[in-house]
């Protein structure tokens, strides 16, 4: 964590100073805002904390309910959102709060004994392999809670305002503030003009009806009881995740924080064509009933219940997440995230992790174009990027939640679930996302140089040295999510002082041509827009961190102090001893790797490719004069 | 992180409901308190969130100042005092803000040209081999920030009473509160009568003054200089600690915490002896020029100061801890902590650290005496246990500080410091204290079952699995600062359902004759008092938590939950992979370990030894009936 360095910080330095609108921000929304985002839910909430580090954008995030979320359906955490969680500053918070999923077990009927379940397999949690962070459960309430701190403690001092109901927009054709929203504020109806709007209004949005998107329903015949229950019980895996398969039925477990309650989702069976939902009429009593006749011979003792609810298994989402069509070529005013556009079942943990990708999608690339660093023409690859994303959860919730609602008799193999479970493992984690090539995503032509770093995918932390103190870090831990594009020079194989690809590189990085020279608006910090670093190949002891180009440490804020925490080296240490060249297999003759400011890998370029480096950012970023 | 037990809790799960003296807390200082403490410094701040615990308790912090510290001086933080605030909750939360000393370098005078220094040596930190937790350095008022937060988060619900200063006190021989206590609040002066007081008012201590104890004054004839500065510099290890020896002088280089700014004790040399302290008036720019006299060849450019000061080195410490002489038979109804009792040189930064060790010895002994868990002679404990850590701590500062001041014509090997550094990390890290055999600390006779933890020392934390979960935990870290002695039963050999060691003390420890029965109030939980945790020798698969002794799965709460967090494994996983028996030498037949409140451990008994535990415990608590 870095500061002091506009002058010594005695409080929190997680609270950053108030700036731009964040400076006596006022209590009702004005007339006109940059950004309205409709709903606090985790979509609207993440954008929230992401907009505060753009405080010279007027960002104002309505809600119909009048305060904070005190019971939230949601509680699964991929390790995906874990690593969002750090780069929003509060990761290892939620983590002491929530229950990490270290494995999953699978129960079935005993062979012997076919009326009685019986553990088939233990699995590790696939977070092990794909993350370095775990698998949480924990409450959505406490999700939304961290971020409406981070946006309160950003510079816009952003705070959702609450009572307020969205009842339907207009856009326009023109004007500074195209997008007429109209609102009722304490039962007052009033107008507001935005720039921009952002549906995250849950799976009834009143947004999307607003801009006439539609989706498909797809309610399944099949039915599920959902309880938080806190209890006693001989089961011995009360506090395991577990898919329980019986003759009586299914049970999907997951233990949640706190180290008592767990959710289940029971399986009710096939509903009926003519049911028209009574199912979701099942009382408790009947839900908890028929846990204990699938748990036989084990059986809970409810001693509270925290939640319950029916839902049948619904798959929905809308063939685009913005208001223009496909043959339009005016730029999208209004952007539809999370619920709002996708909607399925809540048994593989999906729902809040997707809603939050959308916005981190979403919310730099409205702070780049609010702030005249890019064109408006950005906007159209969030519906082009999370659109598919949306569609590939839905099949893979689809299949899972088949292959959860099977009879025993329907499966041939005990280990099928687990086997099925673990060969999945990178989607429901949060990882198989990867955009395809756009003006902000490069060819693969250089991939090679770069294996480990999937152009289009999330860029995998690993741990470096930091040179200048020897302490070992996360590389991608020093990515907060402060609205920056990134670019990673991993160095060739010459030590210092010696001529080499790397310091070529730098200096080109200061020059004219450089895309941090060209589209930095003047007058700012060097580092205002681009976050550019370096990591050697050789050990943190033969660098002179003083000595490397001074692209790698820039001179910021009011006191022009140079930046100690660029560089980076790779060789093993005691305390760091893994070597990334190594681990995500880079080319020790070096290579460029840039990165989105949502983390999403770029680009991927020899030391020596600066023209199509300028060239890639040309395509998005404006020039700066 | 246990809760949701007494049903489902919807908000930060840090901020416990408040009970007894924390409802309705007055907002003044009532007439009859229970303890006053006198500051609020590093031990008055942590006996707030200590005392917090203890809500039956009405405990009450005065403070001169007007509010919150703004700057505070010391710094460092052993990796002791980072395992006590993971037992006050904030450890993850300091870590991620504060400084990491990952190494100490060593510079001296370069053999070829003795005029410019050379880096001479790297020494890895101690705290690697020592705890799980590094050595950090971060600013005082934000540890006091994190204390406060706690406090105010406890179910006491104690925050510090500002701006009321202390004039004295009277300590009655009779009385249930027999101590008057002089104070002025708002320029009026009025009186307090409390049942105990404790003096964390500092190094000019008035408490320690109204007790008549004084403290030898040995103010030596050396004086440093030390400013906290933000700079641009060619000073390659401005990251990193170094202790710089250089013909024109010596520094003490310490990084702080947010990447640019850092601690530098410089030294100005001996100070004539009728320099009547002319010395402190040394201006800032004298400081800066002898630092950069000291760096040749290498220089810093001053950007700002953020603080400095002119100290001589100074050993104080007082003969007693509290208010009695050793041949009085009164209880003791007064004591001193911290800078009151004991004062020594900043550099070794050990200060804080070991006033917080203060506060946290006394806060539970205050505790179990004020609610009837033990008697007043408990308290007696405090000074014989504490005050010989000062004097301790001060022969060690007074040796470092002599080998920092040397010149380089008075060092035969330049790896001299590196050296002694090295060999002696366990005392700066916080992990020398050992308690001598007393009333709450047992003999020796059976510490071969438990090699590893010292009796008398800190209980030294090691991961193990949690059964119920199967997720890697560190088994000390399932040891809030909650006030409860802890008993931990490492199991003996067989498996589940056989009759074992284990097996038979399990049973007792539910019988009439287990301390747990004796000492618990009648009407409390079984855990409220002592927490009782059995670690297996074999892997958590193997055990069934549901059919482990009663005593390990206690019921709490309104709702009569059993608890699934007190059964532990110790065979390794892919998440935990070591042995705690392998690590801490335990013997396979089993071992008790009984721990303190304050993480140290009390005694080390067989699993058979059950007479010598009751009486152990009977030794200083109360028959409950």
């Amino acid at each position: 964590m870095q500061f002091h360095h506009h002058g010594y910080v005695s409080g929190d330095p997680l609270v950053l100073p108030a700036e731009g609108a964040g400076v006596d921000r006022p209590a009702d929304v004005p007339d006109e805002v940059d950004v309205l985002v409709v709903g606090s839910g985790p979509a609207g909430m993440l954008l929230a904390a992401q907009m505060s580090q753009f405080p010279d954008v007027i960002t104002r995030v309505v809600e119909e309910r009048e305060g904070r979320l005190v019971l939230g359906q949601a509680d699964g955490i991929q390790p995906r959102s874990v690593e969002t969680f750090q780069a929003f500053g509060f990761a290892e918070r939620i983590i002491a709060e929530a229950y990490n999923i270290g494995w999953m077990n699978f129960w079935g009927p005993d062979p012997a004994n076919p009326q009685n379940i019986v553990r088939i397999s233990r699995t590790e949690d696939y977070g092990l392999k794909i993350s370095e962070f775990p698998h949480l459960i924990v409450n959505q309430a406490r999700v939304l809670d961290y971020f409406a701190e981070a946006a309160a403690h950003g510079p816009g001092r952003i705070a959702p305002d609450y009572g307020i109901e969205f009842t339907g927009l207009t856009v326009h054709e023109e004007g500074e503030y195209p997008v007429e929203v109209r609102l009722v504020d304490g039962g007052a109806e009033r107008t507001v003009r935005a720039k921009y709007v952002v549906g995250c209004d849950g799976a009834r949005s009143r947004v999307r009806e607003a801009i006439g998107r539609k989706h498909l329903c797809g309610i399944s015949a099949h039915a599920w009881g959902v309880m938080d229950v806190l209890v006693n019980t001989d089961f011995p895996d009360w506090r395991t995740k577990c898919a329980i398969n019986s003759e009586a039925g299914n049970i999907l477990h997951i233990p949640r924080e706190g180290g008592y309650l767990s959710r289940m989702y029971i399986d009710l069976g096939e509903v009926p064509e003519d049911d028209d939902h009574r199912v979701r009429q099942t009382p408790i009593e009947e839900i908890i009933r028929k846990a204990n006749e699938i748990l036989h011979p084990f059986s809970i003792d409810v001693k509270q219940v925290a939640w319950h609810s029916v839902y049948e298994v619904g798959h929905r989402v809308t063939d685009k997440f913005d208001d223009v069509d496909v043959d339009s070529d005016r730029q999208p005013r209004v952007f539809l995230t999370g619920d709002a556009c996708h909607t399925h079942s809540a048994k593989a943990g999906q729902g809040m992790n997707v809603s939050m990708q959308d916005g981190f999608n979403l919310g730099w690339k409205l702070g780049h174009v609010l702030t005249g660093l890019s064109p408006a023409s950005l906007l159209s690859t969030y519906s082009d990027e999370r659109q598919p994303v949306a569609q590939q959860l839905i099949d893979f919730d689809r299949e899972w939640s088949s292959l959860m609602a099977r009879k025993p008799e329907e499966i041939s193999d005990p280990q099928d679930l687990a086997n099925y479970y673990l060969a999945t493992a990178e989607f429901p984690s949060g990882f198989m996302t990867q955009y395809p090539s756009s003006q902000i995503t490069g060819t693969d032509e250089h991939q090679v140089l770069a294996a480990g770093f999937p152009i289009g995918k999330r860029f995998r932390s690993s741990p470096v040295t930091l040179v200048s103190d020897g302490n070992a870090v996360h590389l991608g831990h020093h990515a907060p999510a402060d609205g920056r594009w990134r670019i990673y020079a991993f160095a060739d194989r010459p030590g210092m002082g010696e001529s080499s690809a790397l310091e070529s590189f730098g200096e080109w990085l200061a020059s004219p041509e450089s895309p941090v020279v060209r589209h930095t608006p003047r007058g700012a910090d060097a580092d205002a827009v681009f976050d550019v670093k370096v990591v050697y190949q050789q050990s943190f002891a033969d660098i002179d961190v003083t000595q490397v180009p001074a692209a790698f440490r820039p001179v910021s804020g009011p006191l022009a102090l140079r930046d100690w925490e660029k560089v980076f080296a790779a060789a093993p240490t005691v305390w760091a001893p893994t070597d990334i060249f190594e681990e995500r297999g880079l080319s020790r003759d070096g290579v460029i790797v840039v990165v989105r400011p949502d983390q999403y890998v770029a680009h991927v370029l020899p030391l020596t490719a600066t023209v199509e480096l300028a060239a890639f950012f040309e395509g998005f970023m404006a020039l700066q004069s």
